[in-house]
């Protein structure tokens, strides 16, 4: 069992990253400038290739065992009326997994995943941030630890993906807590709020931005008053990706938000990740701009618990069929270009 | 066998299309909006549901029997320089189809896909365009009617792609004739030529609208005059599909302008079709927008093949799988949002 006794501590694991596997990733293009196809004419598809074998350091890489975690937390900013749906639907949604009817479930197997489900104590909600830190420090690193622990050591790729009532607010104040612009920047209307609806977020957010301001010069800290329990486990498992060698897909706004503060901490925190899909979220496209990430997909999908970066998983296999099943010119007896 | 016996009666083919099914696309979002989820959450995998449904007829659509068929030819054009491989290439290259060796073989095992290679008289490559016409209207209407009788009536969707040293110019040249703009508008690097080989593509695009100006009044004269079988076979395709009520996924820059002139026939035939993905190649950004098309995936791929296109089956895939197999708010005792 992981565990983190201090800010101080988890910041000592976020500095101490190890780098990836290039010896890997030039076996890699070596492979794919001899395929039959003019060079780099599959676009993303041989960057993201090239990306697998760089952090698996593995030539060819390899998808046989695609994780999909999606971690569950409520948040007690709810009660500033920031959500369109009643803080109960999160555990409803979770129930929802276990009997496999929500959109995940559906793509997990589309995509040959292996979903699991990991909620953090939903009968006890973060506190509401707008009045006090959403977590204290050791409640925010058993959170940042349960993550950590939650990722299978033994898999090629994980999907990290969350369901929490209020999040996107969460997810917004961290941002803007990172990147500056208050509530009005990264607030966008979540499962489908009106405008009153995101009056109050923004009110909300800003509100928590000034109660924390002896916070935002420390994105861990930032992560804890502002942030919530879903967001600290994913934090944790990225973190505990880079340390296993594993590539991350990221999804959309709050699973982006939830590794930013790494990415604050360390400016190379992140290349072990990519973005899976830029969410219809408003402040997804601002956060990723932030980060330097450029999304495989743009599918207007705007719903979490993973779904957009499972849908990439798909590009992937895509992607890795063919670097592993082209034939090279010479197999082929195709002309190359400079023959 | 079908028979277009002269322009005009392709012509009449062309205009007289059947719509879809309304009644079916409501069923599909009846259906949507009960399930767990915000609606409108899923965004375009949602849309693609809907537009499946509609051109179909069925709710829940069906991708049990995907077929992909790539069409090759070869070009006259390619005596001006316009390519950076040589014009063997094409017959090469499906002799690797049919052994398995392509990027679309692995991408349409992948999508679980059928493909099917089908060339057009390759040791019979068309007229040099920039002295005559490519095809003269007999040659041009058979094409199309191979590429009509190509299709399998009874599949659920149908990827049109292709493969043709200098189709690129072929398809910039009949962009150009049908939107403007001349060569330097549709022009681009295609499979990678130098600068010098853009310039040479350019004019002989320019020589082409020149000397085929006659020709430009008529949508399916430029396609005979400018296009290629490859590209004649594909509007054939993609014709039959509107009246076998199947719906299409286009591919990249040479698949669109290979149906463009259906479009300039009438404004909404192409409403059967989809774009898979928006090629790296420069034109066919442009072309997508004066046709008014939204692809799905932009994955700076530029190899045809129907490859973009079968990306995108993954994506209408994982799309009918949340469609067909997620819980109803009721099923799953989730609370909705106006309850």
């Amino acid at each position: 069992m992981t565990r983190f006794a201090s800010f101080a501590e988890l910041r000592a694991a976020c500095l101490d990253l190890p780098g990836g596997f290039p010896d890997a990733e030039a076996d890699v293009a070596r492979r794919e400038a001899r395929l039959t196809k003019p060079p780099g004419s599959l676009g993303r598809l041989e960057e993201a290739v090239a990306w697998l074998g760089l952090w698996q350091g593995l030539s060819p890489p390899r998808l046989d065992n695609v994780e999909i975690l999606v971690f569950a937390g409520n948040h007690g900013v709810t009660a500033q009326g920031v959500s369109a749906y009643p803080a109960e639907v999160t555990a409803q949604m979770v129930a929802n997994f276990a009997v496999g009817g929500a959109a995940i479930n559906q793509l997990a197997r589309v995509a040959s995943a292996e979903l699991r489900v990991i909620a953090l104590d939903l009968d006890r909600p973060t506190a509401d941030f707008t009045r006090e830190p959403a977590m204290h420090e050791l409640d925010f690193l058993e959170a940042v630890a349960a993550g950590y622990d939650a990722l299978s050591p033994e898999v090629d790729l994980v999907v990290l993906g969350e369901m929490g009532i209020g999040n996107t607010t969460a997810a917004a104040a961290v941002s803007a807590a990172l990147f500056g612009g208050g509530g009005a920047r990264f607030a966008g209307l979540g499962t489908g709020i009106d405008d009153q609806g995101l009056k109050r977020k923004r009110r909300a957010i800003d509100q928590a931005l000034a109660q924390h301001s002896n916070a935002l010069g420390d994105p861990l800290r930032i992560a804890a008053a502002l942030g919530g329990r879903e967001l600290a486990a994913i934090l944790g498992a990225a973190l505990a990706a880079r340390h296993a060698h594993i590539p991350v897909l990221l999804d959309g706004f709050v699973s982006t938000a939830a590794v930013a503060p790494l990415k604050k901490l360390r400016a190379d925190a992140l290349d072990h990740a990519l973005a899976g899909h830029r969410s219809a979220e408003a402040g997804h496209r601002l956060l990723l701009e932030e980060l330097g990430l450029h999304p495989l997909l743009d599918l207007g999908m705007r719903l979490g618990e993973g779904s957009g970066a499972t849908v990439a998983v798909l590009v992937l296999r895509a992607a890795l069929a063919c670097h592993t099943g082209m034939a090279t010119f010479a197999e082929a007896h195709v002309s190359d270009k400079d023959a």
